[in-house]
């Protein structure tokens, strides 16, 4: 167990990625209802995501989305995010929302269509250069509707002569993350549906390739954490993308949904070293706020993860091993959820007042008026969103 | 067992409602794929539901969906489809497209929203005292997406006072089908979540209200027949919501994810009379052709529930009885499946032969011309979907 | 809100009995796992729950499982379990041991068989009036396992007589609770599959028939608290049967796999009346302590109760009231959040000193010297278990 | 396509391992309904299987289960066995039955039981050295109930420590199959869970390692026809577990459940190889006939696999192809449907007269008198069952 001192130490040094796509509008198919006071362009974003790091210490880095953060100067806008005290983070790339992607990105089976995925993933890495984003994350929305409508091994034979390509365009200390979904926008085959996909392309691509696992992503009662433990005990978790879900990729606030199974998944990574001192685990939030407003959103998100790490941590490891090897059932499940069912919001209201900040994010983002200035200030101009 | 003859008969008398809304662009919330033709307006649209009664002699009627069908003279548009030889039926209401409903709409916390919703429901009762149509078809996006959000079931007190007033305005021989879905777009709660809840309401409202089952919109695993099976017995299944799904709601063709379901489910409704001179049940087409042809799709669906009712007709009832009487659990499961095994195509190619009809609609309607026309003539406007 | 003196004075009151079957042994199909000390006849049974109800102060009552807790003499049996502080409660009846009733119970397509099963739940009400129970619980295997095996509407007309037949023999003061299940045992249909089924039957039964809701009888996914919320509304909740699940029917102990769940369904209770005094609603459990010892799972399950109960009475209703009226999803949402990651132990261990016991209830029973006393004497003779 | 005759072909060298254990008792948790007839010993079980191959000509493999197949002397069990026209198969450990397995068994805590697990294993092979059996099929009911139970981390590295040592032991010629489970008999992790687990080690072992895909052992709404076609890809498909399910793992007959997946995996089996001479892939029911008789639900799972083999070689390949190449979505699928709808029956009777059986299997064998021959017969003893 670590002490509450030792959590508080690992806390200061544990930090998450927000998603610039958060800032924006979202929404299902139905309907995407516009919120007020949204960003209409990646400097609004940034600015945004800067008042999560402000409030909580632990967003620093923000995720890109090309092309929905296209802009003409990458490195105008890296500053820019310098300046506000954050960076700029992942670049995820979209193969998804060009009418050329009807049948498919990178699996499609016209080559052309192909070359033009890869070239946008190229431009991905282009532009990694020029902000030092590290990470490349690569979700492919490619799969097919109805039995027969394509080949599914020749997709897989696509998909990994697309992957070499771009593996192949990564430099040294630049990392490939391939995240895989079990269904959705595909209805019938995706073609990196499981972990067992991507981590398979992952180990002959190469080093620098490594799993996303997005918590929403699995079939129903799939036991997460277990994938967490067995990518780790491999070192090749490379990312989480973190959202919670009731039924399939519902991309709500992350532990919203399932506090416990945030735990369990916190649990593990501790066991398997992921909070370590240079962990290559990265933290990152991908949501969808539909009808709560977004940055208090992300807010939130950011101290769900943060008291789930805290409640990992000080899960008495000791007490834990022993009950395991003594075929102790419930006194093994006791020390877990002793630690699950403190309640460890003071852990995290002291570690914020020794970093300096307000004990709580939430009520101090509320009371900055920021809210009520975008509001009033960003006025005209499109909204950003999913739009193409 | 009907005999073949039999069979036929049934079929000819059997006919199924196709949606405005299938011949207009769909997508998933990632990327709507327009397609080359898609009609611009409810004229158009109506014209393209006409070309597959033309061609199946089995979908004379189509359902309308306000505000997506709105019109200044539903009296013209009734003509144009008269004209067309088909009918206008079954009328959609939505009440999730507005921005008024962000948090629900007839179970809205505000009376303000519940009497907005209450009223386009009315209006939507106006639209079928001018076309004539019978059934309003009531689908709620109600539903809340975190725990806490709202007071679940003060939500069901308010759908019920909004349903009792929507109730009290319809005609003698008007219904109100309520359908029910698991989840989406909500993902915590659905405040018409299962059958249960449909039905409890219907038979509090009175007799003019039956349960709608949209074929997708249930939990893994649940036995739809069962369903099916129970609301005939009770004499409250209104409707079927015809589509077909591997994960959630899919809106695939029917009968293109699970042919055997949909067969099991024709067989329940055989047993439940629902293919009875003088039904009260309607089938109706409810699906989303993202990336497949509008009208091709639709003709398929057509055949496939053709196909399924066939084989239904065509079990040896009698031999059936027979074994499920005797404990034979392989031998009564034997019967059901030779009928299921039997290829039904050459009978339902000498029905369309008896109805003047060409054996194969799918041919017949790609030679027809049709597809190539649309596409040629229907340049400049706005494509119709689901944008409000 | 309940202030903590509040929440420990209805808390006084909560009681939650347990299942006599839980201290026998149990196991999947593919293997039960004996443990020593278990009880060897019903007498032994009760001792053990007794333990329970010593160290928790919270279970006062035991559900019986006839022909599990078969004897020839009941009232000697009540007057034994008076003498060690507990009552006789539910009677649980089995019509799925029997060889009779491989192809079902009270919906088998022999009339014979049929009144069988009813004549067993005649029997069941007999001990009922020996030992003074009001309830009869009753969980039905009956189903198929085949399409076509039998008749689906058939098997719900068999239900609904056989029903009727058993209502008719409850004196005034008797309930009957019916269960619903998802599947297992059957694997194609079940005759009493959800909670709609459950409350139609009931509500055609009459007022003594109630809705039981086992909480690991449900498909994937489902809003467990919103059913709840509804019966309660409807005034058809009749009972509880506590577990928890990762999969199917995994009979876990109760909280163990979802512990936010349980206490969303417990915040439902409580804003449904469900905790008021003369509270119509049982508390029951009914797990399958396959691995762990079989009184401390009984005695986690209670005190992992008792949390969610403890949780859900700490809401502060005010503020959620007020932040629901305003559209304030997050704010909401955060005020169930903060009941819920409240640390109640505290307040449990304040509850128990007031009633003269142990704060810690499991450390307690593992000083008594039980368990080592009962296996020490239970040696020889048959251990309890499932086994007709 | 292949032509009708070409089908005939490959159906006649196509052939199906039946398991020994389908032959005796098997149910749920709940009960298990003996039936009359069956086998009381190895000896009995293998004159049963012998029935099914002598009706169908496709059934010439019996596989074992050790230990409910164990005899003092398996070459006479061989000879027993090529007497009746057949020959013993696979061989199926059992590390789930000893009190020792309670929590595992070569993934358990303690090294003394993972030995004792390696030992039955290396008994195993032995008894394939005798039998001559290439292959041995490991199934691990290993896991755990509740978090915190043991380190899911830590298992993993003793399950590839015991594999490794099995693995060594593996003649030139002989194959270990890794078979995955999602879950039962453990509820919260199981240490084999999904083929990427399965995939992982198999390729870390070596070339004489392959995933065993058991067709009940997903996740609901898992595509499993991709998995076979990654597997077939990547050349580590070993072996089919033929069942189906409605929901768990249900072990219902082969094709009872979802008659078109089954097509689907067959077509994804035929587009891999999986059915050219000299394949390495193994087909192999694992069933459990809980109310329907033995044999005759046997035969009935031969036969379906036949069907669904005989359709997925009369998809148009061709046709499939051009129709996939030019996104033609609807006319892909409808290649694949147009094979799947076509009635099969009659080629297949065909083919059985030319092999010189009766053209229907199932009434053949109704006829032969053999059922009711081993119900007078075997009289006295212990029927076969699941019993360790």
């Amino acid at each position: 167990m670590a002490s509450k001192q030792e959590a508080k130490e690992v806390l200061k040094r544990f930090w998450i990625e927000t998603p610039s796509w958060a800032y924006g509008n979202s929404g299902t198919r139905f309907k995407v209802f516009a919120q007020p006071g949204v960003p209409r362009d990646p400097f609004e974003k940034i600015a945004d995501a800067a008042q999560v790091h402000k409030f909580t210490g632990a967003a620093p880095s923000v995720a890109m989305h090309i092309p929905w953060d296209k802009t003409d100067d990458y490195a105008k806008l890296a500053k820019h995010a310098k300046e506000l005290g954050v960076r700029l983070g992942t670049v995820n790339s979209n193969t998804f929302q060009d009418d050329d992607y009807k049948y498919g990105s990178v699996c499609h089976f016209d080559k052309k269509i192909r070359q033009k995925a890869v070239d946008h993933l190229f431009e991905c890495i282009e532009i990694m250069n020029i902000t030092g984003a590290l990470d490349l994350k690569l979700w492919f929305a490619d799969g097919t509707n109805y039995p027969g409508q394509d080949d599914l091994a020749g997709r897989q034979d696509r998909l990994f002569e697309s992957l070499q390509k771009v593996y192949a365009r990564l430099s040294d200390n630049q990392r490939m993350l391939l995240e895989y979904k079990f269904f959705e926008p595909a209805f019938y085959s995706t073609d990196v549906p499981d972990w067992g996909t991507s981590y398979v392309h992952c180990t002959e691509l190469g080093p620098k390739a490594s799993v996303c696992v997005d918590t929403g992503h699995h079939a129903p009662g799939t036991n997460i954490e277990y994938i967490v433990a067995f990518l780790l005990r491999k070192k090749r978790l490379g990312a989480f993308d973190f959202n919670s879900r009731f039924y399939a990729d519902d991309d709500l606030i992350v532990g919203a949904a399932d506090p416990f199974q945030l735990f369990r998944i916190m649990h593990e990574v501790n066991q398997g070293g992921g909070f370590d001192k240079g962990t290559t685990v990265s933290y990152v939030l991908d949501q969808c706020h539909n009808i709560e407003p977004k940055i208090p959103a992300q807010i939130r998100s950011i101290t769900n993860v943060q008291e789930a790490v805290a409640k990992a941590l000080i899960v008495d490891a000791d007490a834990l091993k022993k009950a395991q090897l003594a075929g102790d059932v419930l006194g093994a499940n006791d020390v877990l959820m002793d630690a699950y069912n403190t309640d460890v919001r003071d852990l995290l209201g002291e570690l914020r007042s020794e970093q300096g900040l307000a004990t709580d994010p939430k009520l101090a983002y509320a009371k900055s008026g920021y809210a009520e200035k975008i509001a009033a200030e960003r006025v005209g101009g499109a909204q950003a969103g999913w739009g193409a």
